[in-house]
């Protein structure tokens, strides 16, 4: 029932993820309308489930009010499918903070780990990088940062297929000894102690693919994404609106539209599915609001690539390292 | 001396104003330097005064032991011009760091104000926006965001010229109560104390114009004008790459490259001159260390804008209400 399109856009991306991956998946939310939406599809019905969950939590609702309140909304009873064993992950395009809040509370920490932290896939001009945190833990201590780099390093290599991943701490200078009090702490605590650190990164050199991971706290981290999409956003407008005072620039715009739709990619997140919750007791991946079938169908792959990794696990090992 | 270009592009960009504007300007430098690329261009000379400074301050140096060792340097003998008014204003490309600190510690703060922070003019959809701050304060207190805003305020409306300006706080989500501990204090110490308050404002919504002074902190700011440069550069690269792919779309990008430029200006402050360090004792603006002769002369222009309203006596005013 979580986010902009629910349930349509999520039932469909659930039913192209069954066919495509063979994996029995559970929908968790108000039967009937889930139910509606399921049957404008063609799919091999005895890997789909329903359970019911009569309430929803809005997208602007408070988080931890909501989930105290709404004991029945979708998101908590999803994780506490999780928490019950009763499916090895959840994926939710709901609120954000409610699927942090409620994935702390009801599945708890990893040992080692304090507090959670969401990782996201962002396109670079190489590859992609993983930053970490981009907005669970909007008042993290300097260790919280480090346990992010601890837990994004095996999600790099591990999940994402990166050989000996590596580590940079996003600051508002290159050279060590940057920065606030709290990032010079950070910086320290990391180095020698994360593998394959390499020291600052800029935010001006996020998208040169130098670094895998990219750790930072939820309000930097936050900014980094949002700026991103609404710097983008504003190109768009803005070249829509001087390509139409041309007609020369439009025949020019129209017959390289596939080449410039490339280059939105660089900050449409949607595209790469879920973002992982890292730090808590179980596999959740959250996905964006505006998530279309497709991002939840990546959402659902990623989940499947971090059970076959089994990733809490190696997870657990390296903290305890 | 200051910036990747100088002297080179600070003496050009200073003869373009001397001749633009009519104004005496004072260039601070290694004289013989100075000198060598005063001669290259023809200007009136009464209008250009040289005052020797022996030492540069580099632009990697750390800032506050550069300003103690270098007592000498173009940024310290600049700032004491500024403070014995032997100048009305005081332009540096030069590093950051180390301008912000000898303002500081030369000219002192105004009274009310506890500490510098740099505004920057950023363009929006609809015309632009002040950003502050945009790096000069990394460990700030509530009430220096809050002394940010007034001083923003009266820098808009009345060096911009933009009737009874809207003031928003850059935070992680639009709603009251969200981010941080220390933005909720913000918040609540701006909200009815400062004229026009609007709310929260988003990263994704920076560029819309819906705000024309957005209040951050030094690092949260300085993420924000990097992250920007750092994408427009990437998608210009990416750009290139996919439309050299294709040779119908390297045509369709040829005949629409003046259109495609503009949108590159959406990240490029540069052509906006200088960022103006507000909250010190005395006029001071700091132009971006890859600064163009175009850029500082935009930075002379927004000094004599400031000296003409006699900025720091409205400020003072302002803050003492």
């Amino acid at each position: 029932m979580g986010g902009d399109y629910a349930p349509q856009s999520i039932v469909a991306g659930a039913v192209d993820a069954v066919k495509e991956f063979s994996v029995p998946l559970t929908l968790v939310g108000i039967e009937s309308e889930v139910q509606a939406e399921l049957k404008k599809f063609d799919y091999p019905q005895r890997l789909i489930e329903i359970v019911h969950a009569p309430t929803v939590v809005e997208m602007d609702e408070p988080a931890t009010a909501s989930i105290r309140r709404k004991k029945d909304s979708s998101i908590s009873v999803g994780v506490s499918l999780l928490k019950e064993q009763k499916c090895d992950a959840f994926v939710s395009a709901g609120n954000t903070g409610a699927v942090v809040a409620a994935s702390s509370f009801v599945l708890g920490m990893l040992e080692g780990v304090e507090r959670p932290a969401i990782g996201l896939v962002i396109p670079t001009l190489k590859d992609f990088a993983f930053l970490i945190d981009v907005g669970a833990n909007t008042e993290p201590k300097p260790e919280h940062l480090f346990q992010s780099a601890l837990m994004a390093r095996v999600y790099v290599k591990d999940v994402l297929d990166v050989n000996n991943p590596t580590v940079g701490l996003l600051n508002i200078g290159a050279e060590a000894g940057k920065g606030s009090v709290f990032i010079k702490e950070v910086y320290k605590m990391i180095e020698g102690r994360v593998e394959n650190f390499i020291g600052n990164v800029e935010a001006s050199d996020i998208f040169k693919g130098k670094h895998d991971c990219i750790i930072c706290d939820g309000v930097m981290g936050n900014i980094v994404i949002k700026i991103s999409q609404g710097l983008m956003e504003s190109a768009s407008a803005l070249m829509r609106r001087e390509v139409s005072k041309s007609p020369v620039a439009m025949f020019g715009a129209a017959i390289m539209r596939s080449r410039l739709n490339h280059i939105k990619k660089l900050a449409d997140y949607s595209e790469y599915g879920g973002a992982p919750l890292l730090g808590v007791n179980g596999l959740v991946m959250i996905s964006h609001g505006r998530s279309s079938p497709k991002a939840i169908k990546n959402a659902i792959k990623a989940a499947i690539r971090e059970i076959e990794h089994n990733i809490l696990a190696v997870m657990k090992e390296e903290i305890s390292r």
